[in-house]
């Protein structure tokens, strides 16, 4: 049925908890930050003053497919992968590096032990090719499921100070770093009923945008040190992320068209295949887990973030996002429940 | 089917995640350690030093049921109560006081929004019963997922040290604090076939026990303040427990069966519904969350502490745990998996 039960791999109901254990742990290495797995809390050393910490969840069929529509294999190395880059996207939000992280992973007897180191695996790749280099896994727990289930906890610290949701102010300059609207285009061809074997190299870049993000995780506290007002991550998409940033900053938004189409054409390739506008994806599209920061004007923007828009004064009583004049709702868009 | 599913509030998934949090956040009363729910990370401040972090997940079916065999049904308050007693111990077992708290929590879309206040309730309820006066809510997750499923992530300090399971040593006196056997009890009556409805106020305070567990939290600070040399939290059942205890710090223990036998009597309500020896679940019965501990000989043992054994050296390469003089088998017990 999936990719879980075609290896000849024992299950991990085969091994037990501690079987598990035994085989992942080494794949973790946990640095010297603090205790590690093995007691009853690991420990993490800290300068004082704040820890900011994040947590979330990531559920089979609802934020990931084993096997997708369009035939494309989710990897269980990229379920690790993506476990952990969502959220040192959240650190990084605050303007924070990740120091440590908990991991707690539920699934069903029947899934190989294979299927467990590769998910480990993907863990320990996100941590240093994201450059979380100071982040330490602490700890973890193992249950059993009727569906794979993955909660992350990141840690981390803010040297320049949290940079919150609410303090955008009429005049800065909106800015974004990484990637918009390629975890979106990746879930509409993942989704899709092109068959994943044929897509082509560029094609498959954007699918992998979807399974494995890559927030860039050096560029939220640049942001803080260059001074910036408000921030946070794109996971729900950009006007609806600017929508609640707004919100949250009693401001209104402006984006500016002509600024977004440099990463519109990065989805060409995707927008060809399915015939669809790549605006939409950059508009819309939610997991790419770039940043949306507001700078004052005056201070020198991090180089790696484009300018996309300006901060306006409220107008009537609620907070609203334009592009290039127009009212965009972003209200409507991703919902757990909806 | 479920408790979930018969009374007339809306379901969750009728006023989506934002709905959700409105009628949630009141009841977790997000204390001022922080920043709270709200931004992309929450905030605990710290003095410096160490944070000890600790996770636990419980899963519909696997570490709870909606509906018991004995038709008892599990209170969505009691849930809430469960994901957080079961991780305040995990820091109380280190010596620490708990200080911060993020909760995931996953669940079908037909769930009750009742029922998610109720869940709410509970852990709120838990925070303040359980003494928890630190402990602040920090953030949260909400997901959909085909079964009902907790993850909770509590962060703490401990002010006299942590205390690991490596440092017991021969001479030193084996000491519980807190139940054992009452939540073992209360699982055999809620997996039973005596009608919940017939037990008498006993045995139902039993049942409680597995439900609603009260993990002795002033007393694990009290023992690294008292000098323990190790300590952890038996949620797995005395003799597992101490096994793995024994087994890190390369000891043996001797565990008194007179000494046990006062916490056997407590059990007599529903040893004599299930005409079962209540020493099994004195000796096996897990999630009490009670505390094991090593004094050294010449300081003086708090006084909820109740001696009920000595470690000794090993004798052959691997550790055991004794009862009056017969070895036991530590090794086998739950396992997620097995």
């Amino acid at each position: 049925m999936t990719n879980q039960q075609t290896d000849n791999s024992p299950t991990v109901g085969d091994i037990g908890e501690q079987g598990i254990l035994n085989e992942i742990l080494p794949l973790l290495d946990a640095k010297d930050a603090g205790l590690g797995p093995g007691d009853d809390a690991g420990a993490l050393r800290v300068a004082g003053g704040e820890v900011v910490v994040s947590v979330d969840t990531i559920v089979q069929d609802q934020d990931f497919r084993l096997v997708w529509p369009s035939g494309h294999e989710h990897a269980a190395y990229d379920i690790g992968w993506k476990s952990i880059a969502q959220n040192v996207s959240d650190i990084n939000a605050m303007g924070g590096v990740p120091t440590g992280a908990v991991i707690s992973l539920s699934m069903p007897a029947e899934v190989s032990l294979a299927w467990a180191k590769e998910f480990a695996r993907g863990i320990a790749a996100a941590i240093s090719s994201l450059g979380a280099d100071r982040l330490a896994v602490l700890g973890g727990d193992l249950s059993r499921s009727s569906e794979i289930s993955v909660t992350t906890t990141v840690l981390g610290e803010c040297e320049y100070g949290k940079i919150l949701r609410t303090g955008a102010k009429p005049g800065d300059r909106l800015a974004v770093a990484g990637r918009l609207g390629a975890a979106g285009a990746g879930l509409a061809l993942l989704e899709g009923k092109h068959e994943a074997t044929t897509w082509s190299r560029a094609v498959l870049r954007l699918a992998d945008a979807q399974c494995k993000p890559t927030p860039p995780l050096e560029s939220g506290p640049r942001a803080a040190q260059s001074g910036a007002h408000a921030m946070m991550d794109i996971s729900d998409g950009l006007v609806r992320d600017a929508g609640r940033l707004a919100k949250a900053s009693h401001v209104s938004f402006k984006l500016d068209k002509s600024a977004l189409e440099v990463f519109a054409q990065r989805l060409e390739p995707a927008a060809k295949l399915l015939d669809l506008d790549p605006m939409q994806w950059v508009l819309h599209g939610g997991e790419d887990f770039g940043l949306l920061a507001c700078f004052p004007s005056g201070v020198e923007i991090p180089e790696e973030f484009s300018v996309v828009g300006e901060v306006v004064p409220l107008t009537g009583r609620r907070s609203n996002v334009f592009l290039n004049g127009k009212q965009l709702d972003y209200r409507s868009g991703f919902d757990h429940f909806g």
